[in-house]
């Protein structure tokens, strides 16, 4: 008789976490594992979303700058997961002092709930990340390793810890944002602009009146990314219910599908009307916008409010854009600070506009629309008056820009001494053996068959 | 003491959903976030197959139209979520009228199961998102549009009424189709096919009595595109028993991986017998045959069966890719037609076959053959019947074609105005920079061991 | 008023699974519905890991080589999961003879945990592709095939059932490797070492005296594999668990987060301190070396032992490297060996150190260490020896190796006629259409700007 022993694996388990007894299930602690295995399933999704960054910022930026926002990328999500398990986390979710900030809980010190540890550490990153998409082409990489350690080891924990903690001031005040268009998005766009205002725009992006464009090199990895990150968002809103509930899960995918499809809708048909033709790249970012719209308000926002709070993200998002690269001439080569700065702001006040429980259309008056309004404030106010300070102090010990000679030699090439691409074999190859190359599946078929005709 | 209070995220979900009372967990409410996870996380890998989608036809067609392919399946998932919410939905899942048609549940009226809706939207995309692949390369973008809207307000929703609703026809018949052969793959065929008819070959396809081959610019990103779809499909088949059945659920997995393993092997084997290569762009649509020939069975077929049904599907791949590109003169950029189309067929026969419960290999005669190739003809009749009209209409006040110049220089410029790829800079360099540039790794290596010989 | 009859649905499943009664659903059945999604998540996770592991080996290496590395890796999981049904799982998990093989269990034949199955199947796969890196460019298709069949039917199984069936001879001395670090990534590296040395270099590898570097084609696509390969071994060790245990999941995807995360930071600050730049290509690979260093204790590590794991297997990466690359002038392009054998190894005695139950650091004294020490000698020998005998009875008859002219113009076009990439069109256009083509976004905006003030 054929029989396999998973017994021992689960021996093994025993042998090596003794605390840990293996009862029958009771209905509590199958209430746990279900809720662990969707946590673990959301947290993966964030996880993912920094493939989803990378790829984007990659293909939405020149290849000669492509190792190095690959490497910030991977850097972003390695340096926040280590500074969040030794700090980050305390000073979050530690018990508060003053409602202020968090001062219990470093490197994780009488914590139980690591699946919470896990999840959360995934989100700390994304905040991050966002920066390095406003950055790209031009800060050097040891001073963007400074800012990831600012943002993730001080700045976010403590939006954080006003806002998830449950003791926080702004939570205790009402403000309502369930998945984080303020406590990730805002924050990490606000952190952005202000490092974009200490760094400047990349060489030749604004010549004299002019706005040049500096097109990506490769839009169909970045929108890959956009997929990446579409899919990743599912688990950042769905993930945030922190519980398999049968009731609001499906509404905050719902809400968050919905809302990214008529984001895309809007900003598409936006830019035919507005400019003539469907802007691709301008589109794929409504996709993002669309996103970022809906991450407040995804458990509190009907179906159908969603679909109206996309197809305004859409547009906001093509406005947006407009105003800080030809207005206010502020050169973010991915967009980053309108998609998440912007329509963070826009998602937070839509939860006071559009929550079915107390939102001004569903008449809950004006009251949760001040208090989204005041929470954005405090934020922009923090992040930037951290961040700036931070950046003044470090930008008078050293510049934090490659040096002119570096940025036209491109990143790559200068912090890391390689190229992203080698495809000189299969452009510059002589004209006789591609064609030969090109004998592939319908002229054999055409050959097998004179082939075959003549056999 | 260390205290995390996540009862106050919970709190707000209690404020803000105020008619889901949280209780001790049942063993019933436990079942429904069991399968509430399961469903969800099959709902993202099919979410996810719309990346897969989207890789691989832009990397099976050329560079200069690869904005446009990907804006079309941006679109599709996003006009096919809006219009099944509103419309689609309660045409497909609506009580019935006369087995044909649901008629009520429009933007989801009385619909308590939303993650059943969020599972069954990212479906409908996929149906729709066939035809983008068949029709690259010289369908507008507005008319695509158009067929979009068609195939997923209407024409699949009819379809999945009759097979998915319970009391549509060819259920009451009958009919088996597990995942979708037929509904979704079938359908989306022969809108493809339908489509294509219309709107006739590619300039330089077909030269006199020539047939030539185009080949996919980007190969790598389009192979990504395949594993990804097949990824999704453990999502779109395992999903199908909407529970998280432990004897069902391992079956339709292990069918997926093995049917899907052995159409691999038998069209690499197959084409190395044929053309004396192993041709790589058949060898990997071979994968999505088997895909999509076990979609139907997945639930029903044995093991072994479904290896025997995945070796079937590798080959009539080839032959039928060899029949509409060579024979049939269908210019099919991606092979889409015969993939969901031709295999689509042979999967839903396959159930009359291989079915353990009332297959003819197993016994159970000649019947459920029957009924499968009804339920074949009559969506066959349907699709084409209705895309058809549909096409004909449409035809009658536009072009569903660009312009002969917009196709030469490429959809990308014509209709978005911009490039997918920026790589001039990577290889027109002159040679002295890559050169340096090549002193990576090893170099350095050697750089650093003399120096440490001489320090 | 609606009603949708998911009940239809669900009879359809009664009909064709007889076997399986649905009844009121009792503490244990949601048990094995709990652990099952998460096995099947864990297994999703696992397979995604061959998208990539082919995106990793296609962007490390050369242009024209990238189809015949893109179908190794297909071949392989499709390979490896029909002979793992058919053959694979008996010879690991069948009832043992001698603690040495399993000896029932074919076709699984008398096996009952499909989903089990399902999970190692993908395993099996991914022991077998970390060769097809280590002999890319290079070794011929078919014998590459023959590797993969000794590897998946037999080599890995009988390590398998040493360590992991629960009788076999390792696993009674006391063995511990959680998730493989030795049981798939060494026996993988082994596997790949003895190949390599039968194989030989590439050409233009090593001239004379000097190391030549060859440098990768396309690197974002490798570092998306990089990104796609951490998401999962999340599935990897995690699902390793076979149950949705809430102490111990957690423990083990956060020790595999922080141990990856400090193994990139090390590796990135060492090869910026060895040779003055952050070496991107090596980073990478630090990430998948902080993967492998934690796979075996990932489950009986605390969370700052794993930091100290990654952190050590960051630098052992860069330097196992230079080992083989320079100094044993051993060509393995992708790094192969170092990252699964060096790293493995690695890993593999770090349990008998910082275990928290029985390590060295722990005080549970040099016992553990000694017998992780055995188990790595014993499959170094077991599988060196193996495939040497295989390979040595295989080269007799035929090479493994393709011509010097084969080599040189490119496996894709020798194997498959055929080439990856068509981006002539997009390159080599006169310069007026691209520069038209860059009117993209802002240009239009300035020319509407204009056209609004004259308007």
């Amino acid at each position: 008789m054929f029989k396999f022993k998973k017994s021992i694996l689960l021996f093994i388990i025993f042998l090596s976490i003794s605390s840990t007894a293996y009862a029958a299930p009771t209905s509590e602690s199958l209430q746990l594992s279900v809720n662990l295995v969707w946590v673990m399933v959301a947290a993966f999704l964030v996880f993912f979303m920094h493939a989803g960054f990378a790829m984007v910022e990659t293909g939405f930026t020149r290849a000669k700058n492509s190792l190095n926002i690959l490497m910030k990328n991977f850097i972003t999500i390695s340096v926040a997961a280590i500074l969040f398990y030794i700090l980050g986390y305390a000073l979050m979710f530690g018990t508060t002092l003053g409602k202020i900030i968090g001062i219990d809980g470093f490197l994780l010190n009488g914590v139980e709930d690591i699946s919470f540890f896990v999840f959360q550490a995934m989100f700390v990153a994304t905040c991050a990340t966002i920066i390095s998409g406003a950055v790209a082409e031009r800060m050097k990489l040891s001073s963007y390793v400074f800012i990831v350690v600012a943002m993730t080891a001080v700045i976010y924990p403590i939006v954080g810890h006003w806002i998830w903690q449950g003791d926080g001031w702004l939570t205790t005040l009402g403000f309502s944002d369930f998945a984080g268009s303020t406590v990730v998005h805002l924050t990490g766009a606000v952190g952005a602009l202000t490092a974009v205002l200490f760094l400047g725009p990349r060489l030749g992006k604004y010549t004299g009146k002019k706005v040049n464009v500096i097109p990506g090199h490769n839009v169909p990895i970045g929108a890959l990314g956009i997929f990446i990150l579409w899919l990743g968002w599912f688990g950042f809103n769905g993930g945030s219910t922190l519980a398999a509930d049968p009731q609001l899960v499906p509404m905050v995918i719902g809400t968050t599908l919905l809302s990214t499809s008529a984001a895309l809708v809007s900003s598409a048909l936006y830019t035919k009307l507005r400019f003539k033709r469907v802007d691709a790249s301008l589109s794929l970012n409504g996709v993002l916008a669309g996103l970022v719209g809906i991450t407040a308000g995804c458990a509190e926002i009907s179906l159908g409010g969603s679909v109206l709070v996309g197809l305004i993200s859409g547009i906001v998002l093509v406005e947006g854009i407009r105003l800080l690269d030809t207005k206010l001439r502020i050169d973010d080569p991915v967009g980053a600070i309108t998609v998440h700065g912007i329509c963070g702001i826009w998602g937070t006040l839509a939860v006071g506009l559009f929550s079915t429980s107390n939102g001004l259309f569903y008449g809950g008056g004006i009251s949760q629309l001040m208090i989204q309004l005041i929470g954005v404030l405090a934020v922009v106010a923090w992040t930037m008056g951290a961040m700036g300070t931070f950046l003044y102090i470090v930008t008078r010990f050293s510049s934090i820009r490659v040096s002119e000679e570096e940025e036209i030699a491109g990143l790559d090439f200068a912090e890391h001494g390689s190229n992203a691409y080698e495809l000189k074999e299969v452009i510059l190859t002589d004209d006789s053996e591609p064609i030969t190359g090109k004998l592939a599946f319908a002229d054999r078929l055409n050959n097998l068959s004179s082939a075959e005709e003549k056999g």
